[in-house]
């Protein structure tokens, strides 16, 4: 048990989440790994949602909800520190999940299939749906649902390799990241860049649907033409203080 | 494998050899995850050795030579990422090596003192060992070998927790610290601080130690004098670039 007034006491507990999910055979070595780099970036931004990132939630907000056929893509680190949290966006934007993971074994799929089920939620992208190559490229990086990110005009990724980013950009779907490392080739390379923790952004997500639902079209292309992903990224970089 | 000409070769060989330490069952989980911090700090150092390490570890390398009974404190990281090194580096400083693990289990201790040995090099810290604790603190954090950390005056320590590092420094022995974080608690409670990644600092270690121990005691205490651990800290901190 971590005390509560232990001073990296949030910190300590999403380490906790991912120890967990490693335990529990649906996240690969490389996605401990990935969550360390993840407390480096976060510490470094303060652990709280910056400026920017508020500014890239409510672009990617905006932009869910224009997009025909979105996407939540989910992998064994978003599902161990938020999955009841991308559940209830999914709900709220009317957006699909769909599993993709970096190191895929049908054991892994499995498992968090399994996790999503047992609280009555679908998801694409398990070894029961059709599974195509964006582009055709055949590669495990490329591999998507037909009725999901095969098909979508528009994908959510967070803690996403690089070198898949770039498959979804190069397909020629929008795409959204969650990605504390506003240096990373995700990062960079996404349309729109949320530089923050998952477990912060999602819930702020959620809050700004709930009030872009309510707004027309006009309003929401407005708030995406204000936003430049470039300078948000480079805005971000600035508020990583080192003191 | 992984391609020889992967922008992140070296990176991803080091993630390599943390993965194999945990597949042999010496490296806590948590140590997946401190080396992705470690990944991340390293990546924003720029992956070389910056100036102001290269003057740490000439101060620190000074100081273990004046020093009368130095000790280097291994864990499941160290030796997963540097055995050898710190093998060799023991030999030309006359230092001993003792094991010291923040999540000790009989088990670790044991694969560790035996890769040791399988290479010839006695190591301190093991179950075999008599164990007290620094300054009667009864606390894991606190244990020690008698003949080892117990009564050194001078202990050098790599990616160690702070919790230790300050028992460490409080017991009054010098703490030579090799941490890529400058922010961390080791990093600002250590004696000397060496922000680098250790497979870069301890082979320049090595060449520095054979050069210093030609010298007089007066020209090693010079340069621990004109050493300020807080000033070069300070340095680190602006090299880092994000950009």
């Amino acid at each position: 048990m971590i005390p509560k007034n232990h001073p990296r006491y949030e910190s300590l507990i999403l380490r906790e989440k991912i120890k967990k999910a490693n335990e529990e055979g649906y996240l690969a070595d490389s996605g401990m790994i990935a969550h360390g780099r993840g407390e480096a970036f976060d510490y470094l931004i303060g652990e709280k949602t910056i400026a920017t990132a508020h500014e890239a939630i409510k672009a990617a907000v905006a932009t869910f909800i224009l997009a025909k056929d979105p996407v939540i893509s989910v992998n064994g680190n978003s599902v161990a520190l938020a999955i009841d949290d991308i559940i209830n966006l999914a709900k709220v934007l009317n957006g699909k999940i769909e599993i993709n993971l970096f190191y895929r074994t049908k054991e892994r799929v499995k498992i968090i299939k399994n996790l999503f089920e047992k609280k009555g939620t679908d998801v694409l992208g398990s070894d029961d749906d059709e599974l195509l190559f964006i582009e055709d490229l055949e590669s495990p990086r490329a591999t998507a649902s037909k009725n999901g990110i095969y098909s979508a005009d528009l994908v959510l990724v967070s803690l996403e390799d690089g070198d898949r980013t770039e498959i979804l950009v190069n397909s020629g779907k929008k795409v959204i990241a969650i990605d504390l490392n506003p240096l990373s080739r995700t990062a960079q390379m996404a349309d729109i860049t949320i530089v923050d923790n998952i477990i912060r952004t999602i819930p702020l997500m959620i809050e700004v649907a709930n009030e872009f639902k309510e707004k027309d079209d006009k309003y929401l292309k407005m708030i995406i033409a204000n936003f430049s992903n470039q300078e948000n990224l480079k805005k971000s970089l600035e508020s990583i203080k080192l003191k």
